[in-house]
């Protein structure tokens, strides 16, 4: 009996995602109902932002298509057509899940505004919150949907279903890694092109309706933060999920996957291991559809206080309802252990996360900005790099205590646990960029400071928010890679046959030292290359703002309006031609290295590319969030003697502008760049393995 | 008779090293006798430098005296008093070389500043020349004697002689570390600080005689660039000699070693083998000697050329003469290929660093400054990232190439070929801070013009010659962590003995990848706190500086003299306090990893620190190298429309501050960091080899 999972509960995950998927169009439909902006400046700039949103996703649609069916054709002819198919499926879904989240964000922020300017703050907070939720439900729901539908489909074969599921896993990560890239080039090409503009260029105001840049910018704020995100960590549940399947399946591990379900055989213990992701981030869907109908129901507290519940209360819940259910599914309890730790690690890491962009570290890039920008960027700098120790150390004790009870299939399943509250981290990540719309939309429209004030405080929230979704995002991301080093071995073992020679990946040999001193090169690469893209885009977008004073009467009076348009292509095209190398540089290292180096040379490189890309990519997101803050703490008034536009200040702007790229293009993009590495790597194991 | 080689050939290379430390002090001797500074002024700002220097070296040494007086103790119990002894061998020539170095540099900088002031550009750069020699000679030369004392008094016993020579390497590296660590914190500190209160403190003066910061910048120079990088070197070649050694002795990787000298037994292989390492950096002197006597013979040219041709010909001329000599040993041109690969390896990277760090990429930065300091902070960021790729891919191929030919010995011997020019890359690094203090003094002293093009022309020269220093040390670090790899595991099993459980270190095991992240935080912790400690103490040098220029009544009428040695103290204090914290994390990290987590999570610890170490040190060094050019690249006037002073230089000298602690503390910090690890590691294997 035990092991031998019925139907019901092998489908529950997709049951409760497409409930999630329901719940998703209920919220767009309760967003879309609400009243649109009350001025026509209100309706015009948000029709501007989401016209600017969809075309940039259209045409980086458009551009991923041609990618996907590359891939598609490629896969078809190595690997089989099922694999390719689901290639498409696992690219297509995370394309569909960004449309969807971006449609419901681009109706939600002058809605909210909109409440904002009635005055009613629990009416704005609910509609941002429902426009995430779209987001956040979207993403997980149709992952599971996806998951569970190939995993039930070929659940009696677990060697086709293997490379299915990786196939899938690469149509994921893929198009999250060119999504986060040129989203994260396109927000913060617009972001640093308009706040130069206003800088260098006489006269040009900066965050002012009349800069054109600033639409570009808010349009930045939904493919970057909105899309770009929603990618990202859809892109992150589902290879938490596949790896925890895969090594289920594969791994010769029986020592560790015996203490899983002792007593059955083990078929049972294959399948109970396969499904039990999938049935746990079910829990934790149905957990977070719980916690978002929660937040509403609090939506009269204190925005932070809602938020801030969001996040804490689903990891416990999840141990809650993991404990009860383990002996039901005739599983031991060392699941709960590893679920718990990766749901708890990812709360504490978010938790450090908070403390490093939020107090004392960024008071003292603050102080460090008396004495110039020179002082406040290395001080920046210095913040992020002390913020990588505790994270790692968590991750490590995280990884520790799974690998202790499980091995490494105990590790993927903690990277599950840190995932299972998707929907609602996404919900609340994707609430930042809508509130933060909001106010641009209030703020370019005029309404009055009482307006600000409510789009300000749910905006404030909105960054933290923000920067604890990047440390789950790496977190996950690090473990995930973690587990997957197992299932890539099995697959070269596997794919070698019985009397192939073994596969040993000793750090002895030098081929596996050579392949670590390659990865470890790979996230600099693709960091220096995103940053060079954004100081690009920006320099083009400066000029044309340039041209936009200088050509059009009566813009700086303000009797006249900018081209916003204008901008946002220019952004669009820059960041989908930008996006192009770092993408390749990502799928290409690896599929080259194995082909050429070999399977021991790669698996060197995937562990050199995680140790440099884990560290670098939390380095960059922290200082980046450390120096924004930074930026709002003198902005506020607290840092004593000094207020805006003072000396101060001006070196505060300076480390947040070299923090744009680091915390929205190079940190994100060299976080998935370990992962898709991985799933890559995973999925090419079999057509390398006798290299 | 091949294979057991004769006395006379394993002592040659300390026959070589008393001729060159004959030589240094007969440099010594004639940078002596040339005349002091032909004014008042210059003389007493000389005493100032010279007494600096001389007193901050005295108060680190009794620090070190402290430290190395305890590790002493611990070692003379834990691996015998033999070991214990070496280790303080290894620590003494260490400081031995720093202080000879420090004399010779301090008495040539005001000679040579003389000899421009008399209008002699050759005499000028032979006396900085042969300044430089002196380090130079007695880093190679006291290292070799060192290394070849003992290795020819325990060549009988393999096992004793390995513990006593990783003893020794130990002994190098913290003194390396603590020297590195404490001398970039002060140099920076100081340079740091005067640029800062030059800038925030109303009316005082930067780079200016009155200022009082100034005099601690130029000892800063001494200490950092010339005893810290003298200590650095000296600990790569001992690394670099000992790695290979080592493998010779302990490896079980005879197919590889076989090739060596085919047709011979065993143990004269061993014996060949771990000579042939000794024989090779003597041969290295011996042409670093010819062509420092070249160097000074071609005086009357640019210095450029002269110096050029410094690190471009003792290569080719290694590979010629270890050509001619294999076959006399008995070895196979094997041994040549990977010297060869290991010597042009570490040329070409510092044809790539200079790259980087003077040509395209640092327009770029400098155009870049257009548009204020954040665009250039971020340029500079992204070519620091940009210029990891090149030297990472050369020093694969070095790798792959050598491993082909002799295993990881082959991997150790180009490492000992990358720093076979040891002698020469040190006085030609050594010469650049001399002609930078004497440039210092001039302008101190007020003379002319005529004085300064003079010294800024061999000055400049030695920007180059620094980055290209540090290339070379990166690069040999990287190559010698890869072959120590191999020591390491093997001291293992022999540690453990026939019967004992064998050593894997199999990535797929979750210990090693556990390590591997952990390894991944060492390099940002130590750069975190290198990078805040230069933080701190500029601070309080700006505070001391605002004092004198406030209480020195005629100070800044400059009727008045400042009080150097104030700052001088407090750069002192501070370098010694916080030189400490990221010491002991360099030495405790490996050690209670060891004891606590086992043999196979510090191996995994090592292979993390090495690829974020080697990468994370490259882009420090290098983006603080281009944003150094970049800020003189403008001051030159080479920037249209931009000249000193005006908005685009202010923004390059945000960069140059910023760069300063990233490429003269930081970068070399971490690069010190991953070889300490790793003979640390080696060390104390034996005692965790059960656990």
């Amino acid at each position: 009996m035990a092991g031998q999972l019925s139907n019901a509960w092998i489908l529950s995950p997709m049951v409760i995602g497409l409930i999630g998927l329901a719940l998703a169009f209920f919220f767009y439909g309760n967003v879309k109902r609400q009243p649109i902006g009350g001025t026509e400046t209100m309706n015009r700039i948000a029709k501007y932002i989401r016209e600017g949103a969809m075309a940039f996703l259209t045409r980086e649609y458009k551009v991923l298509a041609v990618y996907t069916l590359v891939v598609f054709v490629v896969l078809g002819f190595t690997l089989g057509w099922l694999a390719a198919d689901a290639f498409v499926l696992g690219a297509f879904l995370s394309l569909l899940a960004g449309f969807c989240g971006m449609q419901a964000a681009t109706l939600a922020n002058v809605r909210t505004a909109e409440a904002a300017r009635r005055g009613s703050k629990p009416n704005a907070l609910l509609i941002a919150l429902d426009g995430g939720a779209v987001m956040g439900l979207s993403v997980a729901g149709l992952g599971l949907v996806g998951l569970t539908a190939v995993y039930f489909s070929l659940r009696d074969n677990p060697s086709l279903m293997n490379t299915t599921l990786h196939a899938f896993a690469v149509g994921a990560s893929s198009i999250a890694l060119f999504a986060r890239i040129g989203g994260g080039i396109f927000t913060k090409a617009a972001d640093v092109g308009a706040d130069i503009a206003g800088k260098v260029i006489e006269g040009i105001p900066e965050d002012d309706p009349r800069n054109p840049g600033v639409v570009a910018d808010n349009v930045g704020d939904n493919v970057g933060d909105v899309a770009g995100m929603g990618a990202d960590i859809y892109e992150s549940m589902v290879a938490a999920i596949v790896s925890a399947v895969a090594i289920s399946l594969t791994t010769a591990d029986s020592v560790h996957l015996k203490s899983l379900a002792p007593g059955i055989s083990q078929i049972g213990e294959r399948n109970l291991g396969g499904a039990l992701p999938l049935i746990l981030s079910g829990v934790g869907l149905a957990i977070s559809i719980l916690g978002i109908f929660l937040a509403r129901a609090l939506r009269g507290s204190k925005p932070a206080t809602v938020l801030r519940n969001c996040l804490i209360i689903p990891p416990i819940a999840l141990t809650a309802v993991s404990a009860i259910l383990m002996p039901i599914l005739g599983a031991t309890q060392t699941v709960t252990i590893c679920l718990a730790a990766g749901a708890i690690g990812g709360a504490v890491i978010g938790l450090v996360t908070e403390y490093y962009t939020a107090h004392l570290p960024i008071r003292r890039v603050a102080e460090s900005s008396r004495t110039g920008a020179a002082t406040n960027i290395i001080q920046g700098l210095a913040v992020g790099k002390e913020s990588v120790i505790l994270p790692m150390l968590i991750l490590c004790a995280v990884a520790w205590l799974s690998n202790a009870q499980l091995g490494l299939y105990g590790v993927a399943i903690a990277a599950v646990g840190m995932l299972a509250g998707t929907a609602i981290v996404m919900t609340v990540d994707a609430y930042g960029p809508i509130s933060d719309n909001a106010g641009g939309i209030s703020e370019m429209s005029g309404l009055g400071k009482e307006v600000r004030d409510i789009t300000d405080e749910l905006d404030s929230v909105g960054n933290t928010t923000a920067a604890i979704g990047k440390g789950f995002a790496i977190g996950s991301a690090t473990l995930t890679v973690v587990a997957l080093f197992s299932a890539y071995s099995m697959e070269i073992t596997h794919a070698r046959g019985p009397n192939g020679i073994p596969f040993h990946l000793e750090l002895t040999d030098a081929t596996v030292l050579i392949g670590v001193l390659l990865g470890a090169i790979l996230p600099f690469w693709v960091s220096a290359s995103t940053m060079l893209a954004v100081g690009h885009a920006a320099q083009k977008i400066v000029i044309e703002i340039a041209r936009q004073f200088k050509e059009i009467p009566g813009l700086l009076e303000g009797t006249a309006d900018p081209e916003p348009a204008h901008i946002v292509d220019i952004a669009t095209k820059a960041a989908l031609i930008e996006m192009i190398q770092p993408g390749l540089v990502a799928i290409l290292a690896p599929t080259l290295t194995g082909f050429i180096l070999g399977p021991t040379a790669l698996a060197g490189m995937l562990a050199g590319s995680l140790a440099v890309g884990s560290t670098l990519s939390l380095f960059m997101a922290n200082s980046g969030g450390a120096w924004d803050n930074a930026k709002k703490h003198i902005e506020k008034g607290d840092l004593e003697g000094h207020v805006k536009g003072g000396d101060a200040h001006k070196a505060a702007v300076v480390g947040d502008t070299v923090g744009d790229p680091f915390k929205d293009t190079s940190g994100p993009g060299v976080a998935i760049l370990i992962k898709v590495m991985s799933v890559v790597s995973l999925l090419i194991a079999p057509l390398i393995a006798n290299r």
